[in-house]
């Protein structure tokens, strides 16, 4: 028996105290199962690497249940059918899901979305089409509220949501400015992407930056990032601007305490709002989002790029590229 | 001449570092002005205290233009029209508006606005019926959307503006607690106003007393006072809950930083907003504001208090108060 005769699964072996460290994680080859009655067996082929999955590790009440000591860690992902007992999937159909960090996984016809790679390739169904393209979507244009005309900034704009937000914010006719790491990020974002400006965060100030880029103020800051970059941008709101509170990702592994958004008082000077939302909230609304997405993309209005990296093993670091902000697009793991 | 006989100020000499100090004051007397062509001469008998005060002082962009040094300091007050240029008013007509911290002002006809002390005594014009009235009315109906059945807290509950919201949560059919310092303000709003519950901030854990006193966490937290209480709130916030930024008292003299909110990102786990106004934006719908409050009042079914300090020239120590927390009611100086 080969070890692609396994099922190999990296599970939670113990919740992390800052970064996750290789031991808190396990390593675990079992028999590939059979599907029973209305399930079907995928065989996974991609893996989405995604900042939320830090808080997914942390015990104790959030937006959705932890992931516990000894269970599959939680994942979007992207496979095969290999076999099915459900009448909406053959064997051969290309699927998407929620199946862990895993080679293969039996779950219920219900819980697997089929996906049509006439449209984009499979990995673009855990970007542009998964839920970063519904969570860049619906917190743009429903958290945020843009209108035509409205000065964007986005925080990690080269990233999975960033870099669809920006270009949805474009689409909309609004003045976006986009925050990245590094001279290749900001020129990826500004050059191929289409936004107005970037700020290089680790070589400039982001408040001055905003200051130049943002002379009317920010009316949306949608954020992925926290810290003192979200201060920043709450020190340069607009009137009646808003703060969509995406994701925090430069706190998800702090140890001492995060960065707490001192100039929060500029909501009360600038009569403005910070709101979080979760994309799961939106599902009833993912066919909207989806066909906006996919037209835009058949209608070359929307780049996407994904940061592919090959071999399962690899897992546990390849995670870390996401906190290094080393990945440069999407970041997948390739089966 | 005697005293009465000349105008008395106080205007700002320097701008304060923490806690405004005598020294910040510059006391002027002047002859009484006279009123031009469309002015009225008002003799003013009570001015407004307000926590906002502290922010006028300080020099720099916020809601509204600062005090400059020499500038007599902005109050809200309500006086007797001494001697009249315009046609609206006659005098005798009690009148309140923003006429600073002085005994006489010379102001616009439009900018005065006749009062009926049929309703209530002059000093409730300051107070119920004047700006913290109208704050808690819009910045609880409006901003904080509250619901028949919704969990509402708020801060500094025994004062001007945290008595009406409490007052006006329960007649919207709310679940009131409030938060205030000891046990006498605690007893005076749950006997007196009728809240729910109190919690005493200088002898408990308010976090712990909002987990007692709001099982299914808060749907509307309405702060007047910012730091470890609006960290607190956070991390007690309902799903969906709105968190109204009228004011942060416990910050306003800070000299080493603020308390910055550690728990906003519970604002992502619970999809709730965090939303700061200003009472001025909603001008043009005081009439309705006022209307709703003085037939409230005058049903018996708002209670106010007023802690009335006589003296003009106690002005810079009674100003304190509001910082110490040892005015019990809407601050008023009577003249």
């Amino acid at each position: 028996m080969t070890q692609s005769d396994q099922n190999r699964q990296f599970r939670l072996a113990q919740r992390p105290e800052g970064l996750p460290k290789k031991t808190d994680w396990e390593f675990v080859t079992e028999d590939i199962p059979q599907p029973g009655s209305d399930e079907i067996l995928v065989g996974i082929e991609y893996i989405s690497l995604d900042p939320a999955m830090r808080g997914w590790m942390n015990a104790g009440r959030s937006y959705i249940k932890p992931v516990e000591i000894g269970e599959v860690m939680r994942a979007g992902t992207a496979g095969t059918v290999l076999a099915s007992n459900h009448p909406d999937f053959a064997e051969g159909d290309k699927v998407s899901g929620n199946f862990g960090v895993q080679t293969h996984a039996v779950v219920a016809g219900k819980d697997a979305r089929k996906v049509d790679t006439g449209i984009a390739e499979l990995p673009a169904y855990l970007g542009v089409l998964g839920m970063p393209g519904m969570t860049a979507y619906f917190g743009l244009l429903d958290v945020g509220g843009v209108n035509d005309g409205d000065t964007v900034v986005v925080s990690a704009a080269s990233g999975a949501v960033g870099a669809l937000v920006g270009q949805i914010a474009k689409l909309k006719g609004c003045h976006v400015v986009g925050i990245a790491g590094g001279a290749e990020k900001c020129a990826y974002v500004t050059d191929e992407l289409g936004f107005d400006a970037a700020i290089d965060y680790k070589n400039e100030s982001v408040y001055k930056g905003m200051k130049r880029h943002c002379p009317k103020g920010i009316d949306v800051f949608f954020d992925n990032v926290g810290g003192e970059i979200l201060d920043s941008a709450l020190a340069n709101l607009a009137f009646k601007g808003r703060v969509v509170i995406c994701g925090a990702i430069s706190q998800y592994n702090a140890t001492d305490g995060i960065y707490a958004p001192k100039n929060y008082m500029s909501l009360l000077v600038n009569r403005a709002r910070m709101e979080g939302f979760v994309v799961f909230d939106y599902a009833k609304r993912y066919g909207e989002g989806a066909q906006a997405m996919a037209g835009w993309l058949s209608e070359g209005k929307i780049k996407h790029r994904e940061d592919i990296v090959e071999g399962f093993e690899t897992f546990p670091d390849t995670l870390l590229k996401l906190f290094e902000g080393s990945n440069f697009g999407k970041l997948v793991l390739k089966v």
